[in-house]
């Protein structure tokens, strides 16, 4: 099938992974962390509400970098925040088919059986969701386990012990199953989890917004070792927006 | 003198002051707040270190700026930090004539007598500067006054009882001194004071460096009615940085 350009994800994305396609980490998937935050460095509104900052440019963008990773992960704040669909809906229907797997981090089980997510999977419109989650004991777990299963969802089970906020555990499972990389969409504490963790993250792509939100948002912050460890690679507008992408030094840790 | 695009503001600049330079408004100057930040919105490093986030494009693209506005005004944080020369040094030889006020917002005349802008403008290589200043019957207060005025200086002070951090009383006493146009240029506390007034900002323009400086660095934040009242009206890449303006909506009370 002939590819026009408008088929294929833009060149300075398809670079940013080519790198690592070839030779993915051993213990844990390729990752690109990427968020979208305002001017004023706010990643959501006054108690996490979901905001408005892609203009159709970047989401557009983000849609075809989902297309070049094998899993897009949100954690469950976001998932129940936004009731995403994590799919490439704002590509052409040839990219489609490219669409990651949807996995959402969600350790005690709180997604809706009736998100979005599920239910176009029962629609034949997703892929099948895979929810990361800690063992547990109680049968209202198991309750909402079994819901979630027979809605479709396949659900994956962390190591007993394994530290709830360290991305490590999380990440060596899904390489575990055969996911080579990973685009991280959020939300905060997934950020946060990952920014403060030295060496769980290998892009970081950023678009921002030109507008102000004000201090009652949801910021991040960056730890300082990490920080430093980042180089800027691209700079671009899509629309209004502008996207910074950022690699990783790699090191032994990989 | 003929006039080559070179020894000209940029275009889009000058649009920013346009609707204001026949009307300035009538008790305080028209302002313009204008800061770099880092991509996770960080605007000096640790301790209020100064934080090399501007590259050469967006520098010269600020030093056009300057010469758009009757003054610029920093704080005395700044002017003890950076040592700023406030001038127009990288742009041609034509525009630097334009340059504008150097102001210091010095409530207790802590600026060094030794301070590059006072050495310049002893060389004649600079316009004299001014301190603004909250008036005070020390003796070791005066003793700074007289030596601030013998380095070459003019102290202006405030109104006896001004609020501090009150931006107004400031402003005003700019008015009254022929300022109609003032580029504020930081550091986080005046930017503080001024988005925490809500009716003292006419422009923004933030630069962003695509650079993760960290949690430890200097952020600032935005009062959440007076982000509200900002719109953009240009997104542009000046170099590596991403140079975003907003201006606020017009209100009664300017």
């Amino acid at each position: 099938m002939a590819t026009s350009p408008s088929e294929s994800p833009p060149a300075y994305l398809a670079a940013l992974l080519a790198p690592y396609a070839a030779a993915p980490p051993a213990t844990r998937p390729f990752v690109t962390l990427t968020f979208a935050q305002s001017l004023d460095g706010k990643i959501a509104g006054a108690g996490g509400a979901q905001l408005p900052l892609s203009g159709p440019e970047s989401m557009r963008m983000t849609h075809w970098l989902r297309t070049l990773h094998d899993a897009i992960l949100v954690g469950i704040g976001t998932a129940l925040n936004d009731d995403p669909q994590l799919n490439t809906r704002h590509l052409p229907a040839g990219a489609v088919a490219r669409a990651p797997r949807p996995v959402v981090l969600d350790s005690r089980l709180r997604l809706p059986p009736t998100c979005k997510l599920l239910r176009n999977h029962a629609a034949g419109a997703g892929r099948r969701p895979w929810v990361v989650a800690a063992p547990d004991a109680d049968s209202a777990w198991q309750a909402r386990k079994d819901a979630l299963e027979a809605a479709g969802a396949r659900v994956l089970l962390l190591p007993a012990g394994a530290e709830a906020h360290d991305p490590a555990a999380m990440l060596a499972l899904l390489r575990a199953e055969g996911i080579r990389s990973v685009m991280v969409e959020g939300g905060a504490r997934v950020i946060a989890s990952l920014f403060g963790a030295l060496t769980c993250i290998d892009t970081v792509l950023v678009t921002t917004a030109p507008r102000l939100v004000g201090g009652a948002g949801v910021g991040y912050s960056v730890g300082q070792l990490n920080a430093a460890r980042f180089r800027v690679v691209e700079t671009r507008l899509e629309g209004q927006d502008s996207v910074v992408a950022l690699v990783a030094e790699r090191d032994g840790a990989a």
